[in-house]
């Protein structure tokens, strides 16, 4: 299983998250690429030492929006978008190989159900042939199948799912989940039999083939600790995906 | 010998001089890469239709300064400013293969006689192992060569020269040609003898290997096709640098 | 009868419109605050050139997007959004009396029809106790009146309209006329009579406080002009609303 | 004596320092403008929390840099930074009264040097009327009072002096004092006495009428905590300057 986490996400002076800590912990990192957040010093010592653990690059590609962390939909028009995101995984590929492409924030939830914006993010992805990283079901992963892209299912391991295999929204009861035995049991589940619980109790079957985890708080990164700990525990090693 | 231009200088709506008018009389475009001039959509354009005319590509990096155009010295430290260039090469990167490096505005200026940003320059450059466009005896030309980078030095037709090789400084007499025909046949004194007569009336012998030319005004241009014309009718083929 | 246009669009070197061509055309100035367009030393120049003229200043308030000049809606939390416009009010004031707000690009037709941003608008606005200029019947209209606002109705010379009220979409049949003399008829039956003839042929009947011309291209400075002329030859005073 | 503080200086998601235990302890407050720092909700938030305590709100402007934090010099022609300056206290003014003026990082130190910076921050705090809070003796000091503004000389508890008054320069031996009892003990003859022991053990007699904390770390709150004390203590009441 493909552990992945959004990595380099500070921007200038200000930091977010430890990616010190995470990088061991994970084997894909999810790098920013300036866009939402991410300066090109940060860009090159993320890859640096994602390279010498061994941790895969991917970028982590956005809406234009530092202001908003790339938090907000942005009615770009696709032509635009497209050129924005190979852009952006252009710049990263100065500092190390890229691995992969996943979409960030709301470019990821706006992809998962638009096909413009998910078009967008395909026909970037595919000017480098690279995989993308993404929610299995959702319209970008059909569309970058329909591309000929690789498409790696990805599970949120502290997210609540609906019965349809969509994320509860923020906000609602049930969208995030902090007991960390029980996020970490879960993971094992979803990592060994491709199985999530529902919040309606539901039993939902994914394909997942790689699980994020977060690092932008201290539970965070142990929360990420012990999903490491408990997929190696149960004997399911930790590898890139194929 | 070569012909460039600094070209996609405008950025979103904003447009400045005319790619249109001046890919087809160069062989050489500096592309803006976002930190001074230049969005996406304009870069993947200019890519496009130079590549489809046969004119090679250069990155054209600048400080980060959209408001003053790169027109304004940064006091960067040199390990950021590396990153911040290497990121701009990769960007570009995205929309075509790049033949070379050419910095602009006040990082042209600063790296023509500043050690530390003309390294980062270099440092930037090496990591492609990308020649740099730039003047004939800088120091920027100086440690690109020392760094066993190719070295390509420019010229600027519409520009007087003191009789020490540097440029007179904007706003001094002399600073400015404006009459065609005299530039015309300063080009060709450039481009066949690597001669051009400075302000005091000295001739300098410098090896040229590219020419400057620009289009950001309508004289621009036609001062740039009748320095081509000249070029041609002179018997000295246009074409990029080895 | 008031005029209005959309000055100090420029950003640094980039320029956009002819604002000193519209401004002894116009009776009130939208000028950009810095968000889709406008720099510090920009804003300073109309609005001392309004000044001089005895134009008025509106701040022309946007999304944060110099990227898409404001022409993109932003899902921005309206709370974010009310304390970017009072920014940009505010960010104004330090170079002339600010006498109105109007909404730019995507957030001019965004809040026409969404509460929410309509209501940071207002909130903007109120803050400083600003008329708001809008169009008659929007959203935003009504709740700048609900909140005890001025509402300034505001028509668009050389757009189409449909029988409810509403512009052609741009792209559209009849979006955009551009007959000098039949925007100039037009714009005199707006002033005069409060009426438009909508693109099916039905009259409408506003209450128009004032009229929008343009000025980015020479064409549409010369059909400024010319609804200039049209209104003061018909006996209709061109001041700014009250 | 006032004690001053760097407030507001995150951006969008990023936060820097601890606004909220800061503003208890001060008695003015410089507000980040959204140049190098400060998104116009943080701005809203921290002049609503100033005014809250009566603690004054100052206007930190700044060189035109968020990727540097404001902590390069930039050679922008002294116009331009005038209108940028003005801009930044318009700004700020939608959010609350605005009692003073103080550049920011490498427009702080070049202002203290060089006239044609410094000329530009006093024609932006003279276009208000505002004081200006600087180092006593600077270049800046010395226009300012020429302007007829008022000038707040300022001084810095955690600060090594040299014997002619300057700071000692970041990463030179004696630049920053970390012993809380010692800085407090030095706050309070800065404050009681206008003295301060340069590094070199000669004494300085400065009127100083601001003192300067820091809050970026937990240990400079403490400090700052313990400077607030140890000047109650003794006897000197905290005021906003006169």
């Amino acid at each position: 299983m493909d552990l992945n986490s959004d990595l380099g996400e500070g921007f200038g002076i200000w930091t977010l998250g430890d990616d010190d800590a995470l990088l061991p912990i994970v084997t894909s990192a999810n790098v920013a690429c300036g866009f939402h957040a991410g300066d090109p010093i940060t860009m090159r010592r993320v890859c640096a030492r994602a390279s010498a653990l061994g941790v895969r690059i991917g970028a982590q590609v956005s809406y234009r929006d530092l202001a908003g962390f790339g938090r907000r939909r942005i009615d770009v028009d696709p032509a635009t978008l497209t050129d924005e995101l190979r852009y952006q995984i252009g710049a990263l590929s100065a500092f190390g190989p890229i691995a992969y492409v996943k979409p960030h924030g709301a470019l990821y939830n706006t992809a998962a159900v638009d096909a413009d914006h998910a078009s967008a993010v395909v026909a970037a992805a595919a000017a480098w042939e690279l995989p993308v990283l993404c929610q299995p079901g959702s319209v970008l992963a059909g569309l970058a199948a329909e591309a000929g892209l690789r498409v790696v299912g990805e599970g949120f391991v502290d997210r609540g799912y609906l019965s349809d295999g969509r994320l509860v929204p923020r906000g609602a009861e049930g969208a995030v989940l902090t007991d960390v035995d029980a996020v970490a049991s879960r993971a094992v589940r979803m990592a060994r039999d491709g199985e999530v619980v529902a919040v309606d109790g539901s039993v939902l079957s994914v394909p997942f083939e790689s699980l994020c985890v977060h690092g932008d708080t201290p539970g965070a990164v142990a929360m990420a600790s012990a999903v490491r700990a408990a997929l190696l525990a149960a004997g399911l090693p930790l590898t890139p995906f194929a």
